[in-house]
């Protein structure tokens, strides 16, 4: 077993080149299971497993929970620890404690997007589940994101990520101002993930909405990258790769910008264009 | 709404290029839910959802199922349909039919990884769920993989994707034989789906295990991705992207080769570096 706990690990790999082939160590990007549970009245609830890189474990669980809809106030979470009961997986398992008082129904764990939906499973379900759990359409006030600034944003998420530097195997996401200056960057093996922990760092500093904020992203752009996003208020979204069709629903539906295949020679906007200042 | 059902869509699109921006028609890959039922015995268990490109819904329906460990044998598998009942949803809903006879138990579908294993929640646990679910050390029989044709697996697999061409989206995962020519190709949103179409595809023609079959897929290799191949039998994985962890415990302990950072002029090799041949 490759050694757990941290996010990197070292192992000897053969290198092969032309015909020859030699033996060398190299570094991989960790991937664990984390138990995501929740804590409310006495009782304990698993809500999910998911593979992910240790570490901001507390962050991550916290963004997955309120991407969820599952929290949705700072105030309400007044503890978060890893199980401590069982040597083994003492570090892959948070459990987020939330106050007696908070709104939590146990059935919300259950319950999945299409089963409150009145069209059954579909695209327009999907966003009409969004609706559901409680976002509305953005209001930017006429705010606008600068070209540049864009263009910029690829190699200054790249430059702040050092786990990939040494593994060529993560995800990033990074949090910005209009300015471009990336602020909260996290990386893991899931890109979901990285969304869920830069989020789970804001949530946990008492800084949501984040409705000033670019979210960039070092990959693709999915349904749910962009619910996570919407969720949180982040109105621009900008990708080094490329949208589904839902990704580009989602945004046009809720007045959020969607920037895709973003490269320091220029980019293309999916949604939301009419706010991107030449 | 971008029109479902097929795998691309054309929308409109603002591309900036220096200081100019203009509008063209750009091609996007589809995203849309698919919930994939079970029905078995009189009873329709509903499975579960996720999201992915149409086309080839059988096949991913079948693959997952496969690789979930729920359905083992072509033979049980009598019929799969569409669900034909609501019409928004009518091609969002794939039920698999088993005969009456086939082993099945519904307590499986609530059943996770982690409620089975001695030690918890941790990659040893991972490690431990795959063998419970019947997967044992492959027998390679003393079979090699030539580094020429591992060389030339990711411009064979990228000359067949059709749909990554028109929209730079989608992920990619082809089989082919000890000679690398690609026999099996499928596309999606999801990495995960594109290797559950790709095996769902040969369990439906009855051809598996895949013991001299090598799969290649066009991103990153994770811990879902190896256990996807252990369980199909497969025994070489080659990807353009890193490994994590996980995935060479996975190949480690199973007795997998597995390549990561497939070029044209060289590649690395995480597991099995016995069976290439320079």
């Amino acid at each position: 077993m490759i050694s757990p706990r941290r996010n990197t690990a070292r192992i000897q790999v053969d290198r092969f080149t032309g015909d020859a082939s030699r033996s060398l160590k190299d570094a991989v990007a960790v991937e664990e299971p984390l138990e995501i549970r929740l804590a409310i009245r006495g009782d304990e609830h698993r809500v999910a497993v998911t593979m992910r890189t240790p570490g901001e474990d507390f962050e991550l669980a916290a963004g997955f929970l309120f991407s969820e809809g599952l929290v949705r106030d700072r105030a309400d979470v007044v503890d978060l620890r890893y199980c401590t009961n069982v040597d083994p997986q003492e570090y892959n398992v948070v459990t987020v404690q939330l106050r007696d008082g908070a709104r939590f129904d146990p059935a919300d764990l259950s319950r999945n997007f299409y089963t409150t939906s009145s069209c059954g499973v579909c695209g327009k379900a999907s966003l009409e589940a969004i609706e559901i759990q409680g976002c509305t359409r953005l209001d930017l006030g006429g705010s606008t994101v600068s070209s540049d600034v864009i263009r910029g944003l690829p190699d200054a998420l790249r430059g702040e990520q050092r786990v990939f530097e040494r593994t060529g195997g993560l995800h990033a996401a990074g949090l910005s101002d209009a300015g471009g200056e990336i602020r909260v960057l996290r990386e893991d093996v899931g890109r979901h993930n990285a969304v869920d922990k830069v989020v789970g760092e804001r949530f946990l500093a008492g800084a949501l909405p984040l409705d000033s904020t670019i979210l960039t992203v070092s990959g693709r752009t999915s349904f749910e990258i962009m619910q996570k996003a919407l969720t949180a208020g982040i109105a621009t979204v900008v990708a080094v790769g490329a949208p589904s069709s839902l990704a580009v629903d989602v945004a046009r539906e809720f007045g959020m910008t969607l920037v895709g295949f973003a490269k320091p020679d220029g980019f293309n906007v999916y949604a939301g264009g009419e706010r991107v200042a030449p």
